[in-house]
């Protein structure tokens, strides 16, 4: 016999994570006993009798489990289990989210079976205060520019930020809750070892660093277009709500706030100009489903997922320019940095009358605002603004 | 004693247009017996009686009342009352409007008691079929974009469009009804022998030609200011709904959507980017009306006034550019215009395989929509576009 974490993963191997039929045998008799019917062909559900044996013939799904978690050790990732003390317990309520549709996609949602993790914070404290930040790949600099000031903003509050790790309105998010040093989840659909897409592995690497990279796919496991479909439920089940900030016509992100919806999470939708293919799916969305929060901002935002009163709520000013939403000190330092040419951090700290650390600290906000470059020579204006 | 029609006029005079008391004893006994007991003080009001009789001890108002009817004439100018069968009685739903609040401008909110009128076309029939469309006097490039597209596309489809002539949103408005060769009605918060603002007395005009002036107050009414505010009203009531186009935080468009919604009229309302001063106030009667309706052009403004059904809902592509709105003939003359230099309608016909009329009438909203301009020589494309 095997216990109960490696069950776990010999499960998550034999059948994609969310699987209805393999959730619901846990449930009714744990992982190991699920584990030893799935084995003998115990199972009522004919498709995963037959796909369990056919994986199982080919390779022992015990051995597979043991050789998983001794290479996840090598790799300094861990398994999470639901017995263990970080286990995320909101991913719990999708064991009744019911969707309308007959696909597996719609009746595989149930709850993790367990989650492969990298990075040093315990899970479960960290997402407790979390909201995902997600949005399209083919992300417009105005879509960039929401996410950064709302992904920063919620960090700097202490709000953990979850997103998909994916190019776009995704790694914005990542960036700027790194930027503002506060904690940032990516949810992977692929192994913890192989972070998708490879473009982002820098980001990757920071994130592992100061956040947490988790998968429900062991090491190893490829991003296979499905899964991105399977993994989206856990973004919206994890976090208290989810900011949709672009997202064309039908895409993945509009399925993930589906998921928000059915679980009754909070729906918060970025509108943008109607002249934006990006801002499509967002008016469609908040058009259709009344039970969405359309928003303009952080304050917006954090006055959603807060408690009540726990924020005051700005009165509404609609700055017409990025460098009108900045704080104190970042419109101090800004207005330091010299017309032409660059200047030091530390020059900069004299001119402004801020600590360098300080201005350190800023500077990574208005860098990604698009307001100043680092240069070889120092921190300079950026043509445009 | 004086007739119905002149006790009316005189009844504007005493008293501000919209006023309760005035409008309810109208109601109770008539016109020309609600002049009677004012000019005798027998009004339980107070302020109305005190304030009705310092004006008519100054001049008579049957005397003011044949002054201006015979004024109006000679400016081309009708008075249209609830009596004639032009009166566009959807203005009496006006009769029961509560809003919260106690000033007079809250209160005083009755549906008018007489209309003067420029244009030769029938009020009532004018407006049975109408939208407003209303906005910021300092609309963005983006929001007179969206005004052209909505304003053009519903005057296409035989829409009346009513708003109140101001520079910014409203004008774009009227002007872009008209350019589809399309009925507009502008609602005045003045006489309509002097329509305000000044700097549009060339749209005026062509409004008085092709469409109706319209307004509360008698010819030579001066704008004051309170007077928008009770004007907004009748933009409300005489519609079958209202598009908010561009709003600054707690602007007067604002208050007229508050109107409209309070009316159980259909209030849209255009989203923009979130870092727009313009669009703030778009996004706050959105955040906190669940009543209004999101519309991103005219596909939904269509599909939200028309009968369920009469318009097929067009799938969302979400265009990048004002160049991918247009309609095929549009794009086949956009297209035959030169890179450089101009063009002259006629050759336009001939290089676009369309006959001069459509040519000349789609023109109209290529220049609307900043793709075109006419310059002396002829027809260019905008150095921007």
């Amino acid at each position: 016999m095997v216990d109960d974490r490696t069950a776990r993963v010999a499960l998550t191997w034999l059948a994609e994570p969310g699987n209805l039929p393999v959730w619901s045998l846990v449930e009714e008799c744990g992982a190991e006993a699920t584990l030893a019917r799935l084995l003998r062909g115990d199972v009522p559900d004919k498709s995963l009798r037959a796909a369990a044996l056919a994986k199982a013939a080919a390779l022992d799904p015990r051995r597979l489990a043991d050789l998983t978690l001794r290479r996840a050790d090598r790799l300094g990732a861990r398994i999470v289990v639901p017995s263990d003390d970080e286990w995320p317990s909101r991913v719990e309520s999708l064991a009744t989210l019911t969707l309308e549709g007959t696909t597996r996609v719609h009746r595989d949602t149930r709850p993790p079976l367990c989650f492969w993790v990298r990075g040093a914070r315990p899970l479960g404290e960290t997402l407790e205060r979390s909201v995902a930040v997600v949005g399209a790949r083919a992300a417009t600099p105005y879509g960039l520019h929401a996410t950064n000031e709302i992904a920063y903003g919620l960090a700097e509050q202490g709000w953990t930020v979850v997103s998909g790790g994916a190019f776009g309105i995704d790694a914005a998010a990542h960036r700027a809750a790194m930027a503002a040093e506060g904690r940032t989840v990516a949810v992977l659909a692929c192994g913890v070892d192989r972070p998708y897409p490879q473009g982002n592995s820098a980001m990757f690497d920071r994130i592992a660093e100061t956040g947490l990279l988790i998968s429900e796919w062991p090491p190893g496991a490829e991003p296979l277009k499905h899964r991105f479909l399977i993994r989206n439920r856990v973004i919206a089940a994890a976090t208290v709500g989810t900011v949709l900030v672009e997202a064309a016509a039908r895409s993945g992100a509009i399925q993930t706030m589906g998921r928000v919806l059915a679980l009754g999470r909070v729906a918060m939708v970025v509108p943008g100009p109607i002249t934006s293919a990006m801002s499509v799916g967002c008016h469609e969305l908040l058009r259709s489903r009344p039970d969405t929060t359309l928003v303009t901002g952080l304050s917006n935002v954090l006055e959603t997922v807060g408690q009540i009163g726990e924020y005051p709520v700005d009165v509404p000013r609609g700055p017409d320019h990025a460098r009108d939403t900045l704080d104190e000190e970042s419109a101090l330092i800004l207005e330091a940095v010299p017309r032409r040419g660059a200047i030091t951090p530390e020059e900069l700290a004299v001119r402004a009358g801020l600590p360098v650390r300080t201005v350190l600290r800023r500077l990574s906000l208005l860098e990604l605002t698009g307001l100043v470059e680092q240069r070889e020579t120092g921190v300079a204006l950026r043509p445009t603004s």
